[in-house]
């Protein structure tokens, strides 16, 4: 694991994927008890810019359970707004630059995470829109600030990654697949009312592509990934002997599928037009549902989702209920990364 | 205690009155140093859907002090909102189903926490009315999550117990009086502007009846708790030797009292009628205050009070400065007995 | 260090120059990895009424790098709001006095951290302006919850002292001259948009003094601290041969000086009256800036000042990046003397 210690963690396409493999495999040690990790005096400070519940729980439980310390900070809504700009002068809003809040967290901390998405919606209504998709996925504040500090920065999910749901994706796969190369695995679609961010269905197609599965990505016209991630994940994918592939035919992504992964995001190319949106994807919602039928032409598929997951709307209760759900495990898996992650980038 | 190891704690109703004396007695051994408990590599989540200091700071000490360590998140602020109703198709504010929160949460943690009141106002009036009392005195949420969860849920308060509330006034009854059962307790009704919930009265009536003490509820016409918590509360009064009366006669219910605890509760018969109960209630201001005069007539009573209480209105200065006042003593209390509860039900 | 045991923390004042002097030295030993402090079961109430960044991550740090732990609560946003008078009839908007809160805080936690300024402004506009600056600097919170708790209780940030930031320059000041007494330190005011409070830049100026160092309080006419503060400022520098001048000849003060310290601060005069500061010294903004030209004619001067500091306003970016910088070491000694605090006030 000597190749993680003191990176930053911003997405795994910085990272090979048997490095991330070894990463993977170390958390289900973890899990089984196999290994152990001890956090004690380290402490992480984590930056939510946007709300969490599983992403808080799973790092602060990793790090307490080896006896060591998560704060949770949460400076979008009450303390602080940060400058970027070289040279800036700052007589306006912004109140602390990116150049000494780096170093000062780094001083203070072993780790930071941050979780800053101007595309997550609130469960409020949507977002304001700020800037253009491409600008938004440049991630400016998660860069910036890896960029000043000294000790390993986490990405807690960006406006383009989401690299923690990624490996706790991984490692499900393998958990549950033992050789995931060459297993059928497609990431599909499903409406919602919400137009929600790409960084998880991106995390979570490198996560199938970084294992060399077959991997289809299932989604209606106009809902395509962002073609540069799709790129990187398609050589990724190739390189392992594996393969990627786009369509819109749900009949022939579902069949033989032996993993179905469900997930909403909203049209990149029309980034912003939120009511224009979710108006024309109405037609979309009966077809765009994971339901028995679907997954009657699997190959015994198994089923996923990062949660929260807004059932009968995503996936039927029958899909979500049944055994070959491995939602819950996913989520547990989320605990198991975090902790194998926090080890790995920690080590002397 | 192996009684509670691996059980929710959501009302004492569900713990024979020897269980949670044996619980009350390990608290008492933690604060003499008696005893000592390890909380190390244990974690809780803590949900405060209502604000909370004294229930999250004993909470979080008694964990931290053994090498534990909590969580406290707010869902109901800024994360999710959660949806209970089988088979609901979750197009609507709904974000995440407590048939996924509570296998999650257990996944991650030891302990899951909860405090989610419609009935406790806030600083700034009163909450809005979203059912009857009848139906908010289900808890569904708290019943519904301990139902899908697979380790322990802890009832921080509801719309109908507040049982730490209870552990804490039973371990403060057996602190100072040694040998409670037989002797006079008084549950008085107190004035107070707003209308408050009726969780704690009904934990603290359970308290002195489960000790076998003879109970006197004093209350005004038209305050009566929930009737189906005090006819529990008789029934394990009298099985141990105690009674239970209920009545409006403040000098007789004071004559001879060992203990005054007081308390003030809005009326549930016309829960939701703020305005009109506020207008109603002013004639009981005068009369219905703790004070001096009244605490001459008991037998050397001791003064009781679950904090944060409003200085002369609930009870006069010179009661709760007396000596014979136990404040301070029955909020520390909080502490021990709430380390006493997760070493119990996390005991293996 | 027995001289801290159990005290309260509230001014710097408070404490001989000597005694505050082991404590920084103590600090600078745990930053060495000379000295090592164990805070096992301690735990930390911190009540933040202010946001914070810096102060809450360094105390967090502090305890938690030595196994304590620091529980954060946000009392003026979402709990209680609390009483100070004496025979208050608390009928109305306040529902816990400190006559409790101190007490219990007491019984559940080994420290009481407070912040609580009615200056600190937000990120968006003003605060609202609730009384006189002296009435507000008599910091009456903060010093009631100190006369009912039993233990220690630390100041977070005043309206009159920030002593925490105070300890964090004088560790600064020890770690880069090594022998402060007699040299030259200047504390600049610098030109800001807002109002900012006087607590910090007045413990800044009593570190220098307590130092014995020869201090110049450089402010423009009208941008006087707190006159009995810096009388009091001024005998502390004089008893170890220091001194103390004020003036508004920048070229004076720059010359040969040995430290610049940078603050901005409102008029204490004019308190409230913010729109016409803010007009009337518009003037000041193109000279009361440190940059180049002015270090240049210091003796090779280092340069502070307490973060966030805003770029080219309070001083340029040259300034800020240069070697002589030190507002970054600055930042992490807040985290060693916050541990050297807690442990010498902790001691048994």
């Amino acid at each position: 694991m000597g190749t993680f210690a003191g990176r930053d963690f911003l997405t795994t396409l910085d990272f090979a994927p048997d490095e991330i493999r070894e990463l993977v495999d170390m958390a289900l040690d973890l899990k089984r008890g196999e290994r152990r990790v001890s956090f004690a005096g380290r402490v992480a400070a984590l930056l939510f810019f946007n709300p969490s519940l599983r992403t808080r729980l799973s790092c602060e439980a990793a790090l307490a359970r080896g006896g060591g310390t998560a704060i949770a900070v949460d400076p979008g809504k009450d303390t602080w707004s940060f400058e970027l700009e070289p040279g800036a002068v700052m007589d306006g809003a912004t109140q602390e630059h990116v150049r000494e809040l780096g170093p000062v967290l780094s001083r203070m901390c072993d780790y930071i995470g941050v979780r800053k998405s101007e595309l997550i919606t609130s469960s409020q209504g949507t977002s304001p829109v700020t800037a253009s998709y491409a600008d938004l996925a440049r991630d400016r504040f998660l860069h910036a600030l890896a960029e000043f500090a000294d000790v390993p920065v986490i990405n807690l999910e960006s406006n383009r990654f989401h690299p923690l749901q990624g490996l706790a994706d991984r490692a499900t796969l393998v958990e549950h697949l033992e050789r995931p190369a060459g297993r059928k695995y497609v990431l599909t679609w499903a409406w919602h009312p919400k137009s929600l961010p790409a960084a998880t269905p991106h995390s979570q197609l490198l996560a199938a592509c970084d294992l060399g599965m077959d991997v289809t990505l299932l989604r209606p016209a106009g809902y395509g990934l962002e073609p540069a991630v799709v790129e990187a994940a398609r050589e990724r994918a190739e390189a392992l002997g594996g393969t990627l592939e786009e369509t819109d035919d749900q009949l022939r992504a579902f069949d033989g599928a032996h993993v179905v992964c469900a997930k909403s995001w909203g049209a990149l190319q029309s980034y912003g037009r939120f009511e224009e949106e979710a108006h024309a994807k109405e037609a979309l919602r009966a077809d765009w549902i994971v339901d028995e039928r679907k997954m009657a032409i699997t190959d015994e598929g198994l089923f996923m989702h990062c949660l929260p997951v807004r059932r009968n709307v995503i996936a039927t209760d029958a899909v979500l209920d049944s055994r070959r759900s491995l939602v819950v495990d996913e989520a547990e898996n989320r605990l198991w990364t975090a902790a194998a992650l926090f080890a790995a980038l920690g080590e002397d």
